[in-house]
C-alpha cells in the first residue's frame, strides 16, 4: 500500500488528472438516468488468474469522487487471486460508482497485469539468487503505480528517475573520454548519497570501472565466458547488474553466474492487463 | 498529426508532466559529464516492423525541454516501416537529447503499437463493411495518444469519454424503468447533438429501443442467429454496434452480418510496444 | 443540481478561482476587525421576482472557504421566487460570511438572472412544440453555470463545446468543397457517437444535406417561405434548428412551422442579473 | 492595453482557461475539413456603434493558439466605433481563427460592451466633477478584464478585491463597537498605505468618522439634505463617496453636492454586449 | 493566526508546494522500515530564547500530510518562550511525524526567526513614537510567513506587492517629469483607494510633494538637519516615512523627530532563524 | 548555470510564482506614469565582497516577465567580486526593469549570500581532505537554488529530499528493532542506487553498521577520541560523515581525523545576504 503520505502528494493528482480525463465536465448518461443519488453496490470480481495490484488505488478513485463511497476489500495487493473471486463490494451512490467504474479498473488491470507477469519471472529467478528489476521504460505518468506494482510482484526498483540515480551509458562515457573520468566526474558532482553505476562493454571498461570505485557495474551485451571474467575482476568490489530479455532460454544463460541483477524493460512496457470487472451492481 | 491548437491545450500538459516524472530537479548523470551544451546529433531506428506512430508527439518533447532541437523526419505517422529504418535525425544539445530520450521513445513505442495492433484487426475485417472502434479502456493520462493511434491504425474512435456520449448500460435501464423510458429520459437531458446509444441483450429490448428512437444499437453478447434477428427489426433506423473480443474466429462468426461497428478494448489494453530505439549519438 | 462528482471535477476548481480572484491574500477590513472566528447568520433575501437558479454553487462558496459553515436551504433551483422571499439561512463564523458573500452572489445573480430569461422565452414558446436551445455565447470561464441556467430556466442544451459537438458552417463547408463532401468528412472523421449538423442557407444545400445523412439541419437567415420548403424537403429525414434574435414577432414567424429547435445567444450573453442580496447578518 | 507583464501573469492563464472550456481536446468539425494547415484571413466587424475594448484580449486569443497568427489592428481600446467599421483583419491558419472565434469574440463583446456603457455614464456626469467609480459585482474569473473596460470607458477602479483596500461596513462596525473603535483597528492592522473607507448611515456616524480619520466616507442611502449636511461635516478632511443606482434622475440629484465618487454595481453586472463579428473568412 | 480563508487560498498551496519539493515520492527511509502506521508522539522544543511565531504553520504542515494528526499546542504566536520550553506535543502516525518534520521546522524557525529580531528593534524604537515597517525584500515564495512574521514581532507591513501600494521612486518620477506629474499620474491612474507615497531626495522635492498631495512622503538619506526641515513642511499634511538601516545609533539619529515610519529590509533578509526541534518521538 | 531543462521543468515555475506573490495583477505605479513601453538600461552592481551566484536565475526573472530583455553578463557564477564591481547591464522596456527588479536581486542577494558563506566555511577545511556538505535545512520552496549556491561555493550536496535518499536515524533504528535490522529493512526496501547510511551514537552501532553493510556511516555527537575509535572500526568499509556545527574550533577538533564529510545546516538556513543593486536605471 502507498503510505497516506505518497497518496496525497503523488498519486491523488494522477488520479485526479485520470478522472477528468475521463469526464470533462459531468457523466451525461447517469445524470441523464439518475437525478439523484441512488444508494447501491457493486461486486468486484477477478476473471481470471493472477496477483492483484492496486486495490488501493481502485478504491482511491470513488473516494476521491465522492468520499462517501466505501470500499469493502476481500483481499490485499500481492495475493494471488482465482478467476471468479470477489475481492470488493462497493457501497455508495450509483451515479458515483457509474463514473468511476472505468478510471478505477484500466488502473487495476494494468497494475495487476504487471504484478503477475514479474511475479512470472520472479519465480524463473528463484534459486539463482539473482534479483529482478525494472526500468524506466513505463506509460507516461503511470511510473508510480507501474514500479509499486513491480515491487509487489516481486521485483525490484531501479532507480525512479533521471535525478535520483547516476547510470553512465556510453554516450556519458564518451563525452567525458573514458570510465575513469566519467566516474570521477560523477563522484564530483553528484550528491555523495547516489551510488554510481556505469555500463561497460568490455573487460578493460570492467577494469576501469572496478579501479575508479564504480558502486554497481552493468554487463551489456557480454556472452557468457566474458560475464564470468567480468565477474571475476569486479570480485566483489561493486554490485553487478545484467540489462535485458529475460526469458527461460536467458535465465538459462544466466545458471551459476554470480551477479547480483537483471533488468527488465518488459515487466512493465509488455505486461498484459488482468481481466478484472465491476458486476452485479444494484440499488438497496 | 494533432494540429497546433489541440498539441497546446491538450497534448503538451502531458508530455510535461511526464518530462517531469523522469526529471524530478535535473539529469544528474549527464550534467556531472557536460556541464556545458553540446550540439550533437541521434538518429530513430525502427527495431521490428509496425505502422509507425507519434513522430510529433516523439519531436514535441525535444523542443518542449529545448525550443532549439530540430527533428528531421523521414516518415509520417501511419507509414508501414521497417526494421533497421531511419525515420529520424534529432539535431540539438547532446544533453537535451539524453534527458528527453526516455521520455519521447515511452511515447512513440506504445502509439505505434497501438497502431500496429489496430491495423492488423483493421485488415481481418477488411472486406465485411465492418468499421472497428476503440474503447475508453485507456492507459490513465494517456487517452488522447492511444485514441489517436487507433485512428492512424485505421480504426475509428468511440465517445471520447463520459461527458460527449451517452451509451446507456444495463445499470441505466435498470434504474430508469426499462428501455423506453431509459432512451426518453437521456433525449430530454442530454445535449440535443448526442446520439443516443443503447446497450440491449434481448430481441424484445431491440424492438424498444427502435421505437423509442435509440440512434445506436449495441448487442451485446448475441449467438448469430439473435443477431440476425435483431438486425432485421433494427431494419436501418439505427447504427449497429457490436461489442467485443474480435479475433479471427469471432470475424467469421460476423461474415456477412449487416453490422456497422464492432469495439475492441485490446486495441489500447493489450497492444504490445514496437521497439524502436535512439542510435548513433555523436557530438558534431 | 450539480451531482457530487461534477461538483469536484468541474464546478469546484472555477469557484475556488473566483475566490481567488477577490481574496489575493486575506479580507483586510476583516480581519483587522475580528481577530478570532464569531458564529454568525445570515439571510439570503430576494430582492426581484424570478426563477432562483445557483443556490447550491452559492452554497458550495461558503463551504470551500470553510467546512463548517452551513447554509440551510428554503429555496431549490427552478422555484420561482418572489421579492422579499428568504430563500436561505446560513450559519457560520461571520468572517467567513463577509469573506464568501460578494463571489457567491456574483454566481448566484448572474445564475438566476439566465434561468428568468431563458424561462420569459421558454413560456413565449409554449405551445409551439419547438425547444430553446442556447450557444457558445457564454461569459469565459463560466459556461458550465450558465449552460446549466439554461437548463433550470426550461431550455437545452446545444453542444458544450468545440470538441463534442459536429457544426459545420460555411467556412467548414467552402473549405471542403460543398455541403456533401463536408458531410462525408465529417462522418469519416468524428467518432461515431456524434451527430452531424450542418449549416444551410439555400435550398440546394438543404437537399444535399438530406442527401449526404445529416442529423440536424440549422436553416440560416431564410424568410418563412424558404423556411417552409425547407422543411418539406427534409421531411422528418433530420432535425430542424433555425437560429437566432427570438422576440414576440420572431416567434409569430415561427408559428405553425415545424422546427424542432431555436437557438438563442442573448440567454447567456444578454440576460439581467437577479438582484438578490445577504441580509441582516448578526452574531449568536 | 495591459502591458506585457500583466498580461503574462493575469491574462494569459484566464485566456488559457477559457480556451480549454471551448476546446477539450480537439475542434472536431474544423479538423474533420481541415487536416492540413491552410493560410487564410478574415474581418473583425463592428455590428454596431459603441466605444471598443478588448482588441489585445481578442488578438491574444489566437496568439496563445499558435504564435504565427497576426491580428493587424485598425482601432484601439477606447475609441468610438461605428456599425459596419472594419476593427482589424486576422491572418494565419484558418483552423485557429475558426479555433479560436468564438472565445475571442467573447472577450470583445462583453468587454465593449462594458465599455461602451461606463461611457454613457460617465456622460452623464461630465461637468458634476464627480468620478465614476466600477465595484466588486463582476463576473466571476474576469474581474481584470471588466474593470479594466470601466477604466477604458471613462470610469475610476475601486479597490480592485478584500486584500488591496479597506471598506468598513455596518457588520464590520457592529463587530468592532462603533465607529471610531473600526477605523481604530483598521489603522492598526492594515499596511500602512491602505486607505481606510468606511460607510456611514448617520450624520453622528459621519462625525466620528472624520474625527477617527477615516481617508474616505461612503455615504448609504442618504437624502440630498442629509448628504449636504454630511458634506459640511466632512468639510474637505475626507474623499467623499456616493454609492449605487446611478440614473439620470440620480444624477440630478447628486447636482451642486460636493462629493468625489459615485459607484455604480450596473457597470459590471448589467452593460449588454456590443454586437462584433467576424466575417469574411477565406484562404489566401 | 492566520483566519480559515487565508488558510486555505493562501498559506496552504504553499505549504503543499515545500512538502513536494521534500518528498518527491515518497520517504523512502521511513517507508522502508515502517510498512505500516504506528501511532505516536513527539515533544516540541525550543532551543533558544526568542518570540515563537508559526505554530499554525507547523501543525498545518502536518495536518495536510495526514489530518489524523493532532497538534496540541501549549504556547501560542507572540509569546516569549525559553530554551527548553515545551511548545506543542504532536500525536499521530510516527511515518506522518517523520515525513513532514523538517518541512514543519523550516517554517517555524524562520518565522520565529523573524518575530524575534523584529521585536528587538521594536523595543529599541520604544517611546520614539516611531513604527517599524518591513519592505518587500522577503524570500521568494515566503513573502506572507514573513510579513505574518513581522506583525507577530510587533512590526507593521508596508504594501504587499507591486499590485497594491503605490510608491513613486526616483525613476517613476524621472520618467513622468517630475513628483507633481508623478503624483497627478497616480492619482489618475490608481484605483482610487490606493494612498501615493513619494520617495523624496531633496526639500525641494519635499515641498512639490506636499503641493500634489502625496499621502505619504518617504525621506531618502537625508542627514538628521534635512529630516527636520522637511517635517516642518510637511507639517502634518502627509504621513513620513524613513528607509533603511536602523541600528542602534541610526535609532538615537530618529531621537525626537516627528515621523512616523521607519522602514527596514534586514528585518526579513538577515533575521537568524531560532532553533527548535523535534524530540521525544516515540511509539505509544 | 542550470541546464536548459532543469530551468524548464524546475526553476521556471518557482521564478514565476515569485514573481506572481509580487504582482497580483499589475504594477500599479508603474503602469500609471509610464502607459506605453519604453527603452531603457540598468546597471546591476555589488555593493560588498563576496562569492556571486544567481547570475542565471535572475536574468532569467527579466525574461520571464519579457522575452525581449536582455542581460549582458560582466561576471559568472562563482567568480569573486568587489564592491562596486559592475556585474550586469540591463536592456529593456523599462516597466520591465521596474516589475522585476525587487524579485530578481530578492533571488541573486540570498543565493550569493549562501555562495560566499559557504565558501567561507570550505576554505576553514582546506588541506583537512574533508569536504562540506548541506542539509534539507533550506528555505521552503527555494531547495533548488540553495542546494546549487552550496556547490558554487565550493559545498557538496548530501541528499536532495526524503525520496532520493535513504538516511537512517534514531527513530528509524529504533522502530526496525536495532541498526542491523534497520539497514537491512532498507536494502530490500529501496531502490538498488541509494546508498545506505545510517546515524550512530555508540562504538556498539558502529560496528553494527560496518557488519550489516552500510554504505555511509554519520558519527553523531561523538568526542574526538570515540570518533577516532569509530574510524578505526570502519576502516574504510564505508564513508564517513560528521554532522553539525561548524565553526573555527570545531574545525580543529576534527583535525587529523580521517572523515569524508561534514555537513552544516547553517549554510542554508542562516548565511547573512549578499547585498546587491540595480542602478543607474535610465531611458535609452
Amino acid at each position: 500500500m502507498f503510505d497516506e503520505v505518497t497518496l496525497k502528494i503523488s498519486v491523488d493528482p494522477l488520479i485526479l488528472s485520470a478522472i477528468k480525463e475521463d469526464i470533462t465536465s459531468e457523466d451525461v448518461t447517469t445524470n441523464a438516468i439518475m437525478r439523484q443519488p441512488q444508494a447501491g453496490e457493486a461486486d468486484l470480481i477477478c476473471k481470471q488468474d493472477g496477483i492483484i495490484c492496486g486495490l488501493q488505488v481502485f478504491a482511491r478513485t470513488f473516494e476521491l469522487l465522492d468520499a462517501n463511497t466505501k470500499v469493502e476489500l476481500f483481499a490485499k495487493d500481492g495475493d494471488e487471486v482465482k478467476k471468479g473471486q470477489l475481492m470488493a463490494k462497493l457501497h455508495g451512490d450509483i451515479r458515483v460508482l457509474l463514473c468511476g467504474e472505468r478510471t478505477a479498473l484500466n488502473y487495476l488491470q494494468r497494475m495487476s497485469g504487471i504484478a503477475t507477469y514479474t511475479n512470472q519471472i520472479v519465480k524463473l529467478l528463484e534459486g539463482t539468487g539473482i534479483k529482478l528489476l525494472d526500468t524506466r521504460k513505463t506509460s507516461p505518468n503511470n511510473r508510480i503505480f507501474e514500479k509499486y506494482s513491480v515491487r509487489i510482484g516481486g521485483g525490484n526498483n531501479h532507480r525512479y528517475n533521471l535525478t535520483d540515480g547516476v547510470l553512465l551509458k556510453d554516450n556519458h562515457i564518451g563525452a567525458a573520454g573514458g570510465v575513469t573520468k566519467a566516474i570521477t566526474m560523477a563522484k564530483e558532482y553528484a550528491p555523495f548519497v547516489r551510488k554510481i553505476e556505469v555500463e561497460v562493454e568490455t573487460l578493460e571498461q570492467v577494469k576501469e570501472a572496478v579501479a575508479a570505485g564504480a558502486d554497481i557495474i552493468m554487463l551489456d551485451n557480454m556472452d557468457r565466458e566474458t560475464m564470468q571474467q567480468a565477474i571475476d575482476i569486479i570480485n566483489g568490489s561493486a554490485e553487478i547488474e545484467v540489462s535485458g530479455n529475460v526469458t527461460k532460454e536467458n535465465i538459462e544463460r544466466l545458471n551459476g553466474l554470480k551477479v547480483d541483477y537483471v533488468s527488465s524493460g518488459a515487466l512493465t512496457h509488455s505486461a498484459p492487463i488482468m481481466d478484472i470487472s465491476l458486476k452485479n451492481m444494484h440499488q438497496v
